[in-house]
């Protein structure tokens, strides 16, 4: 069915130019499961902050898949011995590796689901498309879970120092802006080597790993963890509740067909996996059912879900305040009895407040370590090796609350 | 109604940091109008081709906003009086020059309205904010429809070496990885200068300035008039066109409300200046709804349409082949007699084939020339100041016409 | 004497168009004092490990004027009164602030004098080159030294975030190609702003200073304190020394009249201030010099000076080991004895092994504090400021000792 | 006598890594001849213009193997055959392609020699390593020298579109800062492609072509060809002949040994090849011995000399005027006048004035074309397979003519 295709290249503003080395690659990527990641955008509702950070899941995909092919360059010129199966294999993991992701990326994973992470969804993707492929993917899914033999293919598809961290931190850089995150991709590949079938950095790569580990920190403080992209991401939620809300109260809430099974109920991981048709609605669903909601819902007769809509639309966003500790319930009452004067309803108030919590945990992988191959032979944990506690703070997961709630509701109104 | 907002900056991923000048640039930046630019990609269906092609009109509109800030002060530098509310009337006028956009830009200009074009929806928007804002947009108006005395100013705006292209080459070279297509914006800027009210380029930026002609004839064909992206603008069209169809025969097509007004007839420039709602409508629209509308189609009961929904998202594009001439009837006939044999009905085979002409006619004002102050003090044109047959070359207008046909129509019945 | 000159643009790779803001300055750069700059490379002997280092002191000081003018547009933006006289005083002062470098910057400051650093010679030249142009040199000498009342001029001139270090690590990094050390040099001056004329950088800047505090370090283990280079340094103070012994001991060495007055005896601060020709001299050297003496020497009688001019001629460089510790008496030995076996002579071995420290002490500026200004309106010392070890990390200084010794004497005799 | 050494990364600002592809290579580097090239910059004259051009032959030399590596790669991956030798021999020819340029490059090579051009030495120099290197570059020289039956590898090292121009337009345009001349190396490379064993592009290529020619052209008027560098030129070239008047008058004009050799005469072909010494004194001169004549040149007693030298060396360059015709002997008399009048000697009016002429006729090899395999199958020249006037005109020779002078003379005596 698949006919045989031509070695392809594509244009990526990122590395120039990007050669899809397979057919069966090739075919993937036009595989309308693999199309629909270009209606996914990578950060979410970043935009709301940086204009420029339009950019796609599809886009973050193939350059992972584009460094996984440089990394291996490498580690086979350095004497590693790497399998032309392999390969292939290793790309194709890290292609797929974020196909599971659902609309705005990780905006909504814990709200249209609970429990079913993108990576498990992944999972059952793969499986999917290894079934269409004649279980052509099965060493991928085999490194992709981590059942193949030679442990470093599974570290650089999910490591501390993986080939989708090195692209998206990159990447991400690029089309925000944020000079702060650029980093030497192609020095750090060239530091990684093998030792007993497990990734290493050699002795010299330190001081790259390190402005790497440095420019990550970055990325999440002025980026991932960005005050107005949670702020709207408070919002979108709140419209999305309030709309399960209403349509479980009876009301008719606009929605498409294939969104709309997320919609009234959260599905969770055993409903995921007993249900087939919840797996192909969600490979249906794209951040255009997302605004297409939020658009339609502008002009809902219900009021909260109007507001939170527009407010949504207009990027007329919450009012956000961080802090160390959890806010306290005095400070939450001030914002209640504003909110309360303002002329929102009792209960409807938690629409339009919110405490939260968010920390770097997602990006600092605790149970995996960058071990560093000394040039005395020996190998060792990188908070070992560098005689900085520049390292150790680095790694460290913070925490920070924030208290975010609607400024003027009664203009709305 | 808007209160005093403080000094802002923007990060842009192609010039860094943007300053927003003032308040009232601020406002109309927050301001709906605006931020629907966010929801219409500067390159319409572009990122079928070139997947980093995301960038929106919002972002090309403020960074085309910035190169006037940067091209008055040089102006100045250079002993020209350029008073403060000239300066912000300029730097309004190209910010919103293009918020007449519709969806996918350009794409759809022709289909959904019947000579209506952007500008003239623009300058309706412009007036309508205008009220809004108390008649502070008076001065931008002036300049943008070129009633104002001082015409440089307009030539800033729209001119061959304005400050919109100025910036979408740079961008969209930016955004595509299309190098070719970078310029020395900077340097460009510097060369600019004013005589007698009239924009000139300084003679010894007549290189800069064929590096720039030659920058954007390579645009054109590498990105503009892509024969991709125009397979994939004529299966839109068709969709949009059958939908139109199915509706006037009285069939159910589903589509947001505010975009049905232009699905169920095109609208004429004497019917939109007529009827009020028909601008509303239109400023609610943007690329969400076209797709929205993609997708719901995909599941039409006619397979027309339907066929045409699937073929755009999941990237089944129509084959295409360009020619000097005009396809031949016998050439023509072919492709009529090939989609008959796959089953489609002779009615409809409208929707499967395309003859068609581009032409890099919009990229090249023909009225407008580019003067030249020669080092004598006289002013020359840039055919006449440069002796090479490249600049006559550069200007040319171009015409290529293809012929555009569904390969694998049975695959999808 | 001079004239009047035009507005003059300089390209400079780094930063594109360098514009030169006054006559006084365009008559600065055109001074011979100046031009010498031209002909003493920024990173001495850097280019023996990184090929692209070739950049000169005089680049380096036009890219700090830049930024000053840069930093003082954003000040003066953020309501700080700027005077034109002050501006352009701070411009010249900058441009200066290198001019008392000798031949490859650093490498030769404690070989040819003994006790007079290149900040005592800039001083001594500005005030020449004040005599020269009338006195209108007074402020910028001022800020200078620190004796005007602003104190912000000198911290922009000499202080842990000077426009200095910020052109000369972004610069660095751009020539030796070492991308950790780009720095978003824009990003940090419009984090700058003045607090009871001191220099502060505003709270929401704290992310960009440790990523500039990190780019830094990076660059001092990567480029300033390389080992290549310091063994070509090593070898070249040798060379100078043994050229100087023999002077003393009556040879003949050949070598440029001027250069000669420092190579006889090493000059200390009160000759250099006392004997009028000696800064005339100074002024007249540059790294040609040094070179055509290594290239001349290479046939000199000498089996020692000739052994260390083609050593360094040819970079057949001295094997160098780092070490925490000071090498122990035993390694010292061990190199002693294998230097003997290879047929030196006993009273020239210290020419063919050095033992000796670096650390990044020049780097770090210790009595220099960066000053944050909270949110809250306080000003805080950056350590206090930021919750991390990183930053005290960051400024920590560090000391690390080396062995260096030649490998294979005898290829040479 | 040469150990076998490893794999050896250089960082290289342009491309970023650079890695050598195997011992042969490193240790022809390491050779002096090659390390020479070091002290000679890429740009002669033209950082008196350009002040970031200070970059070497070594570093384009070095760039130019890189790329070798990169056409070749590309090549193979297109299915044509590259073995292993051929591949370093490719990349050696490239490497030593320009190890026979002199002080400051193509400045002086008419000026110390008599019809000796640098390809010529290149040979020589080619020759003599392949001795010391056991007739390992053999296959290197034949391709050098056009003899070996695979035409596109030479095509490779020198036509239109080799590995020498693709990384020296690139580079210069780097360190100049001329933005218009980057050209997008990787995209050119990859559609190189080989037909009958020559160099051919693919037709989708042929934009990218068009955009080269034009960089390159932008390149030459405004770097190869500036007029300040020219006169930068004309200054040094009258240094040097008038010091070699004074030598053959008698005089003693002071100047390093092995420059001494081409200084007294001007040394022909025959001479070069005859006399063994010549070569070795060649091998031994650079930029140094150059710079160091002018230094010590100031202060010489001939004040013809000592003007020259003082002229160079502090940038009081001479005026220049262009034109498209040979300057009018009215003109020339009139320069004359008022030199005779700033007191200059009847029979020294020579060194005060030059009449020349350029042309862009060394960037465009005329006997070279450029061959585009079409879609159909067949190969085409450019000209013809371009339907555009600008391809014939970047093509064209241009020749300007120009009259330089010296302004104040009087200042000086």
């Amino acid at each position: 069915m698949y006919k045989q295709n031509k070695r392809k290249i594509l244009n990526d503003p990122v590395y120039g130019f990007v050669t899809l080395p397979s057919d069966l690659v090739y075919d993937l990527i036009e595989h309308p499961y693999f199309q629909r990641l270009r209606r996914v955008k990578q950060l979410g509702l970043t935009d709301f902050v940086y204009p420029g950070a339009l950019h796609s899941r599809f886009q973050h995909a193939i350059g992972a898949m584009h460094l996984m092919g440089q990394v291996l360059n490498s580690l086979e010129a350095k004497g590693n011995l790497i399998m032309e199966v392999e390969r292939e294999a290793a790309q194709i993991a890290i292609l797929l590796h974020d196909i599971g992701h659902g609309p705005f990326s990780h905006v909504l994973e814990y709200t249209l689901l609970e429990g079913v992470n993108h990576e498990k969804i992944t999972e059952m993707i793969m499986e999917k498309l290894n079934v269409v492929f004649d279980g052509r993917l099965n060493l991928a899914i085999e490194m992709f879970k981590n059942t193949y033999h030679r442990k470093f293919f599974n570290q650089l598809i999910s490591s501390q120092l993986d080939m989708d961290r090195l692209d998206y931190i990159n990447r991400d850089s690029f089309f925000t802006g944020v000079a702060e995150g650029r980093i030497g991709v192609e020095r750090i590949i060239k530091m990684l080597d093998i030792h007993k079938e497990g990734l290493v950095v050699e002795e010299k790569g330190l001081l790259s790993v390190e402005t790497f580990l440095n420019a990550r920190r970055m990325m999440y403080w002025q980026v991932y963890l960005h005050k107005t992209a949670i702020s709207a991401e408070v919002i979108l939620i709140k419209a999305l509740e309030r709309a399960r809300e209403l349509k479980n109260k009876g009301k008719e809430v606009e929605c498409p067909k294939d969104l709309e099974k997320f919609l009234r109920r959260k599905i969770d991981l055993a409903t995921f996996v007993k249900e087939n048709d919840i797996l192909e609605s969600f490979l249906k669903i794209d951040d255009t059912d997302i605004l297409f909601c939020i658009k339609t819902w502008v002009n809902h007769d219900d009021k909260v879900l109007s507001f939170l809509a527009q407010s949504f639309l207009n990027r007329k966003l919450y009012k956000i305040r961080f802090s160390d500790e959890s806010p306290s319930e005095e400070e939450i009452n001030k914002v209640r009895q504003h909110l309360l004067k303002e002329g929102v309803n009792p209960q409807e108030l938690k629409y339009f407040y919110h405490v939260g919590s968010i920390s770097n945990a997602g990006y600092v992988l605790e149970n995996s370590s960058i071990d560093i191959m000394m040039k005395s032979g020996e190998v060792q944990d990188i908070v070992d090796a560098s005689d900085l506690p520049t390292i150790k703070a680095l790694g460290k997961i913070v925490k920070k609350h924030y208290l975010c709630w609607a400024k003027n509701v009664y203009l709305h109104f």
